[in-house]
């Protein structure tokens, strides 16, 4: 995919008006509305096609303040969902304060319910975390995040959870999983996850048939003011290698992402897969859903706790 | 994997000797003899874990005169094991030419037998075909010499084919499948392929744990004249953009190829596709085994003497 070619006067393949943008993996172009309406269909597609939420259930929509967490919200709003917007504070400095700022300008712009998780208050800021644990930011950070979303899902009685996963996110994700041939990771990929069990909210990721370059687009032609810095982070991620990689497939094989994950989600997963998924219990300490004694997120608490009761008194020592 | 970096002196992980060789992937370094016996021992693992073949059976070892398939010639006949050479001289100019003569070489200093067969002699030179049908060159050659390599086994009565297919061939392979979720292609895919028809042979792949680089090395260290030239055809092959892609990954990420390829056959294949396998019937014209009632080499064939007779006459309108 790419922007028009300079020189080139394509027309929207619809109204057949001057196009604003080129889908190569689709071959298609369109204008700004018709690009706009292609969007909101595809959504409307992926909601509907895998059934993930229905008018009547009210949607906590996870928001970073990116791109594509805010057209997501953005767009289902447009299509006339009951949504609620849910961000979290990482504690990842500026970048954090930044993501914030932005989520509640949109919110407050549009009207908007938006509610809040702060990390650092919590006692777990990412910075603080991966400074006393030496866990990997993503990994650390995306365990904190899972507890949060199911945690306030269930206190605030929403059924279902959307994030701003899309084509790019998905394919980056089972390119990794498949790699290392993580027959659970690959169980566990899919764009509606059921809950395993009542605590579980359903998570759903009504962007994935779009790609990261029309989710930009989008949020460009809404005029979605979002954080375009990457998460500091990221870098060095393996995602992004897969991403880079993938990008680089695609630009040889236009369609090659979108084959590669919608064919894993409409054939290859369930014929792989069916019933494979172990149902959890109960973590013992914060009673969430959990598949060991004590849950993933809970055991990152413990840790941190550990961490700062063993590094004080050193710290004190060399000062 | 890379050769020993300048200025830095590693060790043999086995005898302390100079190493001449170090494998990332493995974290390892050998010298001259010790990698040697690496290689036949990763060989031998491969047969015996596999269930290959015995010493007992004849093998027929496909060659094409590149460093796959000599080396592979040379170590089963290190090994002990009862090897005659197939080479089939696809009709693809100066580079089968060149393919045919070091192999003929290679067979004849070491006194082992060689079977041959002649594309342009069958009436299907591959440089014909391809301007003939306008079919992609790897699809038609690889049909062809599958037909080929069963009816030689079994008109000479072996059973058991094995091919030079190695590490980085078997992660090209099943990138492309899986990118295309081609459940059909996965199945297959395999190590050792037990023959489905009678009149199949036994396909088996005893590089597959070794990569391109290492066969390199070990056809270096061995002295075997080989082919050097990638076949002409295969630029700008799909297969060479996978390898370009996964050559990056492991880069990044040493032992990627490896986990990629033996935790599929490991685990994967077997938990995914348990007898998904369809048994071929036989093809009408030839009597080998196929899925269809025409097979796809006999397919072929019909194509390229369709387009011979409507060709003809054209050409000669035109002179």
């Amino acid at each position: 995919m790419s922007a028009t070619r300079p020189g080139h006067k394509p027309k929207c393949k619809r109204c057949r008006n001057p196009a604003v943008v080129q889908l190569h993996s689709h071959h298609t172009a369109f204008c700004r509305d018709c690009f706009l309406l292609y969007f909101q269909r595809q959504v409307q597609r992926a909601i509907d096609g895998e059934r993930m939420f229905s008018r009547e259930e009210p949607v906590l929509v996870a928001v970073s303040g990116g791109k594509d967490s805010l057209a997501l919200w953005d767009v289902l709003q447009l299509l006339g969902y009951r949504t609620t917007g849910l961000h979290l504070n990482l504690g990842i400095g500026a970048y954090s304060v930044l993501s914030r700022t932005k989520t509640e300008a949109f919110a407050r712009e549009r009207g908007l319910p938006l509610l809040q998780v702060d990390f650092g208050a919590e006692g777990h800021a990412i910075a603080d975390v991966v400074g006393l644990t030496r866990r990997p930011a993503c990994s650390a950070c995306g365990t904190a995040k899972r507890h949060h979303f199911d945690r306030i899902a269930m206190e605030h009685g929403f059924p279902v959870v959307a994030t701003g996963h899309n084509l790019d996110d998905e394919a980056a994700r089972l390119l990794g999983n498949v790699l290392r041939w993580d027959m659970n990771y690959l169980a566990r990929q899919s764009p509606v996850l059921a809950p395993s069990h009542e605590k579980f909210a359903r998570k759903v990721k009504p962007l994935f048939r779009l790609s990261e370059y029309e989710t930009a687009v989008y949020a460009f032609l809404r005029r979605i003011d979002y954080v375009i810095e990457e998460c500091p982070n990221a870098a060095g991620a393996s995602q992004l290698l897969y991403k880079d990689v993938l990008q680089r497939l695609e630009a040889e094989m236009p369609g090659t992402k979108q084959n590669f994950v919608l064919e894993f989600y409409r054939r290859a997963r369930s014929q792989l897969f069916a019933g494979n998924l172990e149902a959890p219990t109960t973590c013992s300490r914060c009673g969430l859903p959990s598949h060991r004694p004590v849950c993933r997120f809970c055991s990152l608490l413990d840790e941190v706790a550990a961490k700062r009761q063993g590094v004080r008194p050193l710290a004190q020592t060399s000062s």
